[in-house]
């Protein structure tokens, strides 16, 4: 068997109980000697015969000393968690046995199996690569020099093949799950992470966050804020739900969809609850494809004119996903809503169940036009890109929002108020809005600005990345982005400049998972429905004698609304809302020429 | 009497028939001998024996010897005809006697009665500064000075008073009216006017248009194409119907309202005929205000930039009214419009009555969701500022399009379809549509843009005027404008600054006839419904060690979209959707230091 390949020599032992126990004191020693410290943490877990399951297996593969990391995988929980404790710092070996009912059928697969802890440790040629894809787990450090994609392979290190493979459907085929075959080591124990969740530190509300994508670049671990390497964000006109930027404000919070309640007050009829069941069942399947966007996308380059608060997002706190749910304005409809209400209630307030310490929850509002609009598209949905939306993204309901911030797209959805004033939350009322470049924290006056609902016209480049280089020898460069406008307004252009703007070149457009703009089956979103970006790539010609590009892109929507031409006359306090033409800087590398 | 204070030496001589041509022969070596050019056309004039009316007056004030051209005045269309023709370069003296149908009744007043064509020759200090009001013709030269107004009151000169009084309420006062009346020397005669029309050359498709205000600033005559002073503008909340700019892509055209048709056509009932009384009765009456904007405006400062085709409007291609009607909406679906319709129209098409020689009528349209939005406020409007709208504003039935470029809100509205497709005509596919700056004219693919709809936020500065100069001893200057953002999209904040962007002031907005934002009575507009502008106003110290001072504004509406900094990145061919920044240069006057 071709999986078998990695597993001729100590390789591939499946031992039960104690059999193991007597290998472990067998290789110890060798492995000690050429393991260097990966032998000492396997030393240390050595020394622990705390086995919940006592059906695991261990694996061991000569050539790669790490995979002694392996050998011991399965012994549980407990000794798992120690460990990710020891290297935060931390050296408390941690206790609770978990209970028999939490642990899962044993596995009838003959590899071992890991924790998703081991995995993300072999995330480097160093320590060597592993990666996951359904269930199984793979050594691909081999493959690294081999693979068709160069090395962006190496942002699966330590993490799973599927958001990336989403990502890039030429995976979809039979040879590759075939090559992938060949590389498998073990099986992966996803029940020893969950206990490893329910023994950590109970005082720390974040404790329960689920599990995110090893390639997300964090801004802020507690809440979770994170963005995909901007490069991989073009490579997929749908962002994999992996990928798709998180924007926690609070712990994520565990709800459990069998007792899921939707509250819906402020109609005629009175307080209307519903089940997960009833807005899967009793409303229309309806499926929008929306990007969302923070309020912040880009703040660091604000920053980089004048120091602002907030995370320092990158280009890429904006993704894309295609969205189903309830419409909301169906529900609200069901609940009792008519247009009499509009003559009195102005806004729709969304409350969110992830709450801070002193029990105050996520809130804000739109305006009741947009919520009720046949237009609107305004979504309680359950799902994302086909799947339950995952726990960062708001399992099991939240609030999709097309064309409108981030922020008013509520995530965890608890209660629904259709009201004359607008949320009385802070991040509506006090965060989320756009001043004057020349207000500062003492003249702020948060009440003299409109929440932000709507978004204005956005773009940017994704490739090439800033600090690159190109070669001379190609004579021209290749730039990619994306490009959005809020309000359901379409895209209509993108123009790319490599001169300083003395000429732009005009970038083609996708609008689809498709390909090109025009060659798409589907036809273009009805005015003031296009809720999704469209990517652009534009080739344009090197110029001349310079060393150095700077590339720009600005984009124009269907309003004819374009980006500033710079940052500084948009700043403000908060750094959100930066959307001044997107500036690259590449080396223009001439050694090709020769 | 007060009003005979000017008619003391030969003024006020009212003569009947040969008693007049006696006169004109006693008087006239003397008045040639001071009067100069006048003198010369009044001996033209005199020559004539050609009196239509025989009952006209003239008038004589010896301390203004240009007068006498008023002395004549009255001798009918004929001779006035001939005159205007001479000044035009062509000699020839007219005809057409007029039916004894035409002639109005004879005035009553004893005062002279006096031509418009003779009004008109009077607006500066050297001929004399004549102005009419309710049909009265007032010199007053001498008042000008004395004017609390300054020498604003010269942009009345050689015309009607009403529409500048309606921009200056202060003017609404008994006293005004006393001093007015010192001034009285004749009587306005339009009768003559309407003869001058009738006898003008037929073959001039523009011989039909309408008088229009001596203040407009006219870009084309034929068509006529004129705006309003940019500092009068920004006077009044509501632009005068007078001085609203005039933005015609053909002649006027002449309908009557007692057979005046709308079609309705592309409904599954098939086409409905409304006549004019229809729309009034049979609909409810919506107002709107609602700001209009000509896809050129500022098109002058694109052409700074480098050469487009197009009229060369200043800032001022942009007013304000309040228009009523029948709401588009109402009237689709008394004429069979259901939901089922949308599933495959997606425009409305409009039809003009105007057309050219080859009997192509103008044609524009708009997407079916903004014409039958609840929310939309299209309407079919009969009224502009509650009066009938005038005929160079579509009398006697328009489309007002509130958020959506002037050219879509057509005028003198013959047809309406519900269509798949927009409409075919010139200005909707081949014109009205914007470009990378990189386009010209002979890459342009018309096609590969969509029809301009909603326009982009504007603001621009109308007073002080470009190469006005401000005091130092003032320490500030005081700069006043306009903002406005398409699609119902609500302007909620104008920044001012003097040194270049270095600190931006925050302007107080006026969003109502009343004044100040958040001071009128009348509640802010829904989201998505604030069609009209808010005027600004905001008051800047001087930079010290400048002596010229470029003040620049910049808007942002309620989806935070911005201006562009600069013109050039977003010239285009056509020099449409020109908001950049706007920039005005003063010179900053020392003199008063001392």
């Amino acid at each position: 068997m071709q999986h078998l390949r990695h597993c001729q020599g100590l390789a591939r032992v499946g031992l039960l109980g104690t059999q193991r126990a007597q290998l472990l004191k067998d290789v110890a020693p060798a492995v000690a000697a050429c393991a260097g410290p990966l032998a000492g943490r396997w030393q240390r877990r050595g020394n622990s015969s705390n086995d919940q399951s006592g059906q695991a297996h261990s694996g061991f593969n000569p050539r790669w000393p790490h995979l002694l990391a392996g050998l011991v995988a399965g012994t549980g929980a407990v000794l798992a968690y120690g460990l990710r404790n020891s290297q935060s710092g931390q050296e408390r070996i941690a206790i609770e046995p978990a209970s028999q009912s939490s642990i899962e059928p044993v596995s009838q697969s003959s590899l071992p199996v890991y924790t998703q802890e081991e995995v993300s440790r072999h995330k480097n040629l160093d320590d060597g690569v592993w990666v996951t894809y359904k269930g199984g787990v793979y050594d691909i450090t081999e493959f690294i020099n081999m693979h068709p994609g160069g090395d962006k392979i190496l942002l699966a290190a330590g993490g799973a093949l599927e958001p990336f493979w989403a990502l890039y459907a030429v995976h979809s085929q039979e040879h590759v799950l075939e090559i992938l075959a060949e590389y498998k080591v073990g099986e992966l124990n996803p029940e020893d992470r969950k206990r490893q969740q329910k023994v950590s530190d109970a005082s720390d509300p974040y404790s329960t966050d689920p599990e995110r994508h090893p390639a997300l670049r964090i801004n802020s671990a507690k809440p979770f804020n994170a963005e995909p390497p901007p490069q991989l964000l073009t490579d997929s006109y749908i962002t994999p739900n992996a990928l798709f930027f998180k924007r926690n404000h609070l712990p994520v919070p565990q709800v459990d969809p069998k007792t899921y309640k939707l509250e819906i007050e402020g109609l005629p009829k009175g307080s209307v609850s519903l089940s997960l069941h009833d807005l899967k069942t009793r409303f229309p399947k309806h499926t929008v494809t929306a990007t969302l966007q923070c309020a912040g996308n880009r703040r660091s380059e604000m920053n980089s004119v004048k120091q602002v608060k907030g995370l320092n997002w990158g280009i890429a706190a904006i993704s894309n996903a295609t969205w189903s749910g309830a419409r909301l304005r169906d529900v609200l409809l069901a609940a009792g809503y008519t247009p009499e209400v509009a003559a009195k209630a102005r806004h729709v307030q969304f409350e969110g169940l992830d709450r801070d310490v002193t029990g105050t929850t996520y809130g804000a509002s739109i305006p009741l036009v947009k919520a009720v609009s046949e237009f609107g598209d305004v979504l309680l949905a359950y799902e994302m890109n086909g799947e339950d939306l995952p726990p960062d993204h708001g399992y099991p309901v939240r609030a999709v929002v097309p064309g409108t911030v981030g922020a008013r797209n509520v995530k965890w959805l608890g209660k629904i108020v259709v009201s004359e004033e607008e949320s009385k939350s802070h991040w509506q009322q006090n965060d989320y809005k756009g001043f004057s470049p020349s207000t500062d924290w003492d003249t702020v006056d948060f009440k003299s600005a409109p929440a932000i609902q709507e978004l204005p016209i956005q773009s940017a480049i994704t490739t090439p990345a800033e600090g690159t280089s190109v070669d001379r020898s190609m004579e021209e460069v290749t730039v990619k982005g994306y490009a959005w406008s809020g309000g359901g307004r379409e895209v209509v252009r993108v123009d790319v400049t490599v001169d300083g703007g003395k000429t732009w070149h005009i970038a083609q457009l996708q609008d689809s998972e498709k390909g090109q703009e025009g060659t798409a089956q589907t036809p273009p979103p009805p005015t003031g429905q296009a809720w999704a970006w469209k990517l652009f790539e534009a080739t344009v010609p090197l110029p001349p004698e310079h060393q150095e590009l700077e590339i720009m892109c600005k984009a124009v929507d269907n309003s004819y609304n374009t980006q500033p031409d710079t940052v500084a006359p948009i700043w403000n306090l908060r750094g959100v809302l930066s959307n001044a033409w997107h500036r690259v800087t590449v080396k223009i590398n001439e050694d090709s020429e020769e």
